[in-house]
């Protein structure tokens, strides 16, 4: 399988012999908004033109921000609940290079008092479940992906059953480079969430402060600076404590009903470092993290939904072997 | 009393006879962070150095960020609660241009889980007390300066008891100019909180969508406008009621008890436009608005804090003349 992870900024290909043989992979600053000229066709062959001649029926599998209206071909969302099987039946395709059929994962719908989108983190979500003995088949589990849009997961036998996005990561982006806050905040030097007091205290504030709320809460940024309980230097650290603590707390009234924990640990998947102020935060909401993180599902979620499509063929083989 | 309303960006200057009785004001791009060479007294001679030289013995008082860590001279914060008379008190001095004595306003400061502080509200607030019947004597009341960093303050028999700050106008600003969610609105034409169905819809959904919270229903604004429930020409108005709703929400939490609404009214005080939104908004969060607004005290306020700090003399005199 040629499995292409097409975002926004970046496409990373895999040349996939089953679901974790990964025999090569290669990445491009080719998201659908950095296309080279040729467009989607011409970035495909650029990165991959030797796979695709040297594999004449390598069937091509693409997931993320290429099946949106801006993407490739937009490929309609599959409503909620949603497992591996609704998504494999619902793909797009488009004629690639070389008159290839490009085919693409739709992303995934949920509606409530306001509707929640994803586009890749469904194929990162089936990725999970298959490199995670028995999740798939669990019950209830919370997935959390954090990130500029941080996502947070409720499967219920294997398929998608709700979701909700927070825009922590673009709020703490966005106030630390443009805003007063920003301002007030040295160049960071060695990350801006290495200050473990700073970020404990944006814990602690999110907790004690949880109403009034976010809005005002903010403010204490500059506050804390100016009474010198921080210094400018933790600042940076303590704005991303606030925020994963409202993104905490608001999850907990989503997904937590009285103050008893979840039975089952929440699976972390994204970045490392990222995850490790997850797993710090966690438990003070109230929320077990699974002792492992994933770092990245997103080839192993391609085979899943191309095998559930019947676009690859193979003998019964294990994730696990 | 040469007047002077002395903030980050700009400076205004006010020759007084009277706490309403302006003579003569003028305005420049001169603030704290936009002086000319020279510094502040430069500024202020560019600005006002045929007052200073026609009346020799005209007593000069400024408020606003002149009087922060990075302003003329620092004047430290008063704590809550305050009245004129404490704020009067605690004056700072520096020695302005032809050796005369610029007296600067403390800001204020209120602790608790967050501290919060101001600086230059405190005098629209006295100056709203004095232009507004009755408004000092009362035994409770909400003044609201809405703008970049919306101030809600409990007066208690014509002191500032307790108040709260929300970062409501700065993270519109900055979400408008710097987000996702901002790519997805075009320039605005009619201003941006000209869509009162996108304004009311951000009211709703911060009111159904009390819980989870802020951070999650940041997102709407981008999934209202997939969905199609919004056009793109609406959706910086819903981001504008959206972030409003939210202050409102997490203002009453912080004042009122219980679901009454509040005895008297809100008084609004800042700039028109901003000013007729939260009037709109209010009834719908449980909140009673003032019938009038004040666009701005800060001349008033700086006569009333002058006349208790013995800067001037005068003859009995009524604001209501």
């Amino acid at each position: 399988l040629l499995a292409l992870d097409w975002g926004t900024t970046s496409m990373r290909a895999y040349l996939l012999a089953g679901p974790t043989q990964v025999l090569a992979n290669r990445a491009a600053h080719m998201g659908i908004m950095h296309l080279p000229d040729g467009g989607f066709s011409a970035a495909l062959v650029s990165l991959c033109g030797d796979w695709l001649q040297r594999y004449p029926s390598l069937p091509i599998l693409a997931a993320g921000m290429v099946g949106s209206a801006q993407g490739w071909r937009e490929a309609p969302y599959a409503k909620t609940p949603a497992g591996a099987a609704d998504i494999a039946s619902r793909l797009s395709s488009v004629e690639g290079p070389m008159g290839r059929a490009v085919h693409i994962v739709p992303g995934v719908i949920s509606t409530g008092i306001v509707p929640n989108v994803m586009r890749g983190e469904e194929t990162q979500i089936f990725g999970a479940c298959a490199l995670h003995h028995g999740l798939a088949a669990e019950v209830r589990r919370l997935i959390v992906l954090p990130g500029t849009h941080s996502k947070w997961v409720a499967m219920r036998t294997g398929r998608i059953d709700n979701f909700i996005t927070f825009m922590t990561g673009e709020l703490f982006a966005t106030l630390r480079q443009h805003s007063i806050l920003g301002r007030l905040m040295p160049t960071a030097e060695h990350g801006d969430h290495a200050d473990s007091h700073g970020f404990d205290l944006g814990l602690a504030t999110a907790r004690e402060h949880r109403q009034p709320g976010l809005l005002s809460a903010l403010f204490s940024v500059r506050t804390f600076g100016l009474t010198g309980h921080l210094r400018v230097e933790q600042l940076a650290s303590y704005l991303s404590g606030l925020l994963i603590g409202y993104e905490l707390l608001e999850a907990k009234s989503t997904f937590l009903n009285g103050s008893a924990p979840l039975p089952t640990p929440v699976l972390l998947v994204g970045a490392g470092t990222l995850c490790e102020l997850y797993r710090r935060a966690l438990p003070q909401f109230g929320f077990l993290p699974h002792q492992d993180n994933l770092s990245n599902a997103a080839g192993t979620g391609l085979w899943m939904i191309a095998k559930a499509a019947g676009l690859i063929s193979t003998n019964h083989e294990s994730v696990h072997a």
